[in-house]
């Protein structure tokens, strides 16, 4: 069993006084690394994450043969935990539709217009790899959302951005697990990574580990 | 001031007697997901942070010209976090070199073989946005490391790169602060998101907060 004390801002009088308390239950300070590397682990494993890329244009070939393509717009890789529910996809849906990525035009300001403003293409391409956590050098995959649940899940997010987006034959995928060549050009190069909100998730399991 | 108890897996009595002990200092169990934002923020924003994508072929133009390019290999998109060090940058250049992406082809095996084991290139960008954290839906990038203190840190870490790699004109760079076009070819696709290891700087921030 592990016990943590996350103490991020105790006066010191409190520290010590909790210290003496706690300490037959709680790792000393000296081990507070692990503690946080217990949280990070658990808020690591446990979202809906995309790596989203401004491009100026992107593709996707199998077999040596185009199956998918867009002008500017953005390339969103997805990565399907196994906990993720509808929670997680309307959420990076709803983010990546409206995160303001391109420059105003009209205005020159920066930082300004989301992909719908500009009418531009989105490209989703299911990336399980998104959950590779690294054991040593060789990347493990266990966590992400295994293919026969995450098939349909992944196709019912794809109709999500299509219903969210007002013009829905701008957004494209991907081939579901099959092997691509997936073409882009980045344009900045401008990249984001974007994880689904996991508080109500972490909740749950801190519930049930008590 | 936030005091916060990330309990991960207490027996269920010492739980109630921790709470009732500590209620007057730290939130109480239902608010244990203001905990946990607490610790993943501290994580999120202290640490280097690099998008590495497995590609076919790859090449960086400014201008409309071609600056520099590799075969097959690894595109790695590199974000400098303002308190990174040396250290940092050791890591991340040893899990690139070292991560197993590529499949052996004389035994078939997948996720076998490191970058250097294949004699492949790596092309590194550097990547500011990837410190993007949304404010609503506009990036804010102000935890990257500032301009005239990442150039030269960058340019360490390119050098840190060719040292370790036993073929050093292997790796390649864009042009730091530049705007580039990346192009790639994203083979499998294949992208991996790495952080450096933030325990000893978390260690240095609680004892500085508390």
């Amino acid at each position: 069993m592990n016990y943590c004390l996350a103490s991020c801002a105790f006066p010191s009088s409190h520290t010590t006084l909790l210290r003496n308390k706690l300490s037959p239950f709680l790792f000393r300070r000296n081990r507070s690394h692990q503690t946080l590397q217990l949280c990070r682990r658990n808020f690591q494993i446990r979202a809906m994450r995309a790596v989203i890329q401004r491009v100026s244009s992107s593709s996707v070939t199998v077999d040596g043969r185009i199956v998918s393509e867009i002008g500017p717009g953005l390339l969103v890789l997805i990565g399907i935990h196994e906990s993720d529910t509808d929670a997680d996809a309307d959420y990076i849906c709803r983010k990546v539709l409206n995160m303001r990525l391109f420059t105003n035009e009209a205005t020159g300001r920066g930082w300004d217009q989301n992909v719908m403003q500009r009418g531009y293409g989105v490209l989703l391409v299911s990336q399980f790899t998104l959950y590779g956590f690294m054991k040593g050098n060789k990347p493990d995959f266990h966590v992400a959302m295994p293919p026969e649940k995450a098939k349909p899940f992944y196709a019912s997010l794809i109709e999500r951005f299509q219903k969210a987006y007002n013009k829905p034959d701008a957004v494209k995928d991907g081939v579901f697990g099959a092997m691509m060549k997936v073409n882009l050009v980045n344009d900045g190069p401008v990249t984001m990574q974007l994880e689904s909100p996991q508080s109500s998730k972490n909740e749950t399991k801190a519930s049930t580990e008590s």
